[in-house]
């Protein structure tokens, strides 16, 4: 099994489906394309029909691009692991708010972008990322009261993989949370597929400069 | 089993999981909320904890929330229809096609809402926009091709439903298409569920101001 994805310093949705893989011990192979460069789009396409990472080829040849794509077909091919929660009614909540996080938050998304390197602690806080950034508290909170942490619904789920780009955004624009929110995104940033990625992010060496500054 | 929905004319995401239930034949309660008004956000955050619509609400007491996550909660609770298609390439395609449209083509969304009593030809053409039906057609083209049509993956699945409201889009703007992305955008259209969805949308008599002008 392959999955390309993008640089780990910058992919977000790259590292969705490469913390399920790794957190749940599926043996895969890696094929990282730097993005922003001239070859970037002709290298993605050369796997990923959608011009965009990730992408998952199977063994038996069957490509899937995009994040939670790749996440079903995962938890579909090993009903093994408890990729999604094994309760039906956590389990639509999860795909609820894995769903919402999918298609959403494209105010927090475009102003505070994934950067593992960067610090920028305070800027890119417009009212549609504040706005975004409370919706994500509010979720993250009830959950954790809900099925009582340490992850979104107990142990670690796609959920949460869906979420931990997010946790990496906190961590470079340090915008106030709440404290049940605070320490899910200490205890993701600790969660050892987690801090696999980020240690590969910091010794990855290729910068894309208009993501290395922030007004 | 309840679908909580926008109006039928305007609400794009509500008509998915709708098209899902009622193609396949699994009987539903509707809960029609109309958009737009005072009371919209409340009578929508009565039942679904995103304040946003569709909403779906089992006889067990699971809600759902998010179309995507509606449409693969069916399908894992009604394995004896095709929601998704039987063989594992076509589905894990068919799942790609879908994700991409759900995190996707925000120009197209943004430039040519759905509205389908209305008629803008022309208009909302944006070079954004544009790329998006460029790609739309492309993924159709393929599909069709790859599997034979009618529908994108042979009979009717969760990703036709998917793509049936940018087919609303298409009627209502009329872009310049292929042949092929053509003919399935008429089948689409005259789909027995999409037809009664139309007709609904047609007879319903609450009108958003905001989405009834084109500049
Ligand atoms: N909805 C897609 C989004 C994928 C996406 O936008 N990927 C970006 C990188 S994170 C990409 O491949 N961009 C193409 C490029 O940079 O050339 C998913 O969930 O996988
Ligand atoms: N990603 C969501 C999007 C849902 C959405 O944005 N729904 C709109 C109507 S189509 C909504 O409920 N808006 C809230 C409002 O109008 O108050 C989904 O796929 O269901």
């Amino acid at each position: 099994m392959k999955l390309v994805i993008g640089d780990k310093n910058y992919s977000s949705w790259s590292m969705r489906p490469w913390l399920v893989l790794t957190h749940f011990g599926v043996p895969f192979e890696e094929v990282r394309i730097p993005l922003a460069e001239d070859q970037t789009q002709a290298s993605i396409l050369a796997h990923s029909p959608s011009g965009r990472v990730p992408c998952l080829i199977t063994n038996d040849d069957i490509t899937v691009w995009d994040s939670l794509a790749i996440c079903e077909t995962l938890a579909e091919r090993y009903p093994q692991h408890a990729m999604w929660p094994r309760d039906a009614a956590a389990r639509g909540r999860a795909r609820s708010v894995s769903a919402e996080m999918h298609s959403g938050f494209g105010d927090l998304r475009s102003n505070m972008w994934m950067n593992i390197r960067a610090s920028f602690p305070g800027k890119g806080a417009t009212p549609g990322a504040l706005a975004d950034i409370a919706r994500i508290d509010a979720i993250w909170s009830e959950c954790l009261e809900t099925y009582g942490g340490p992850f979104l619904f107990g142990e670690f789920t796609i959920a949460d993989a869906m979420y931990a780009p997010v946790v990496m955004r906190f961590n470079t624009w340090q915008p106030k949370l709440s404290e049940a929110a605070a320490g899910y995104a200490r205890r993701v940033t600790e969660q050892p597929a987690v801090k696999a990625w980020i240690s590969d992010a910091l010794r990855e060496g290729h910068d894309i400069a208009k993501y290395d500054i922030c007004a």
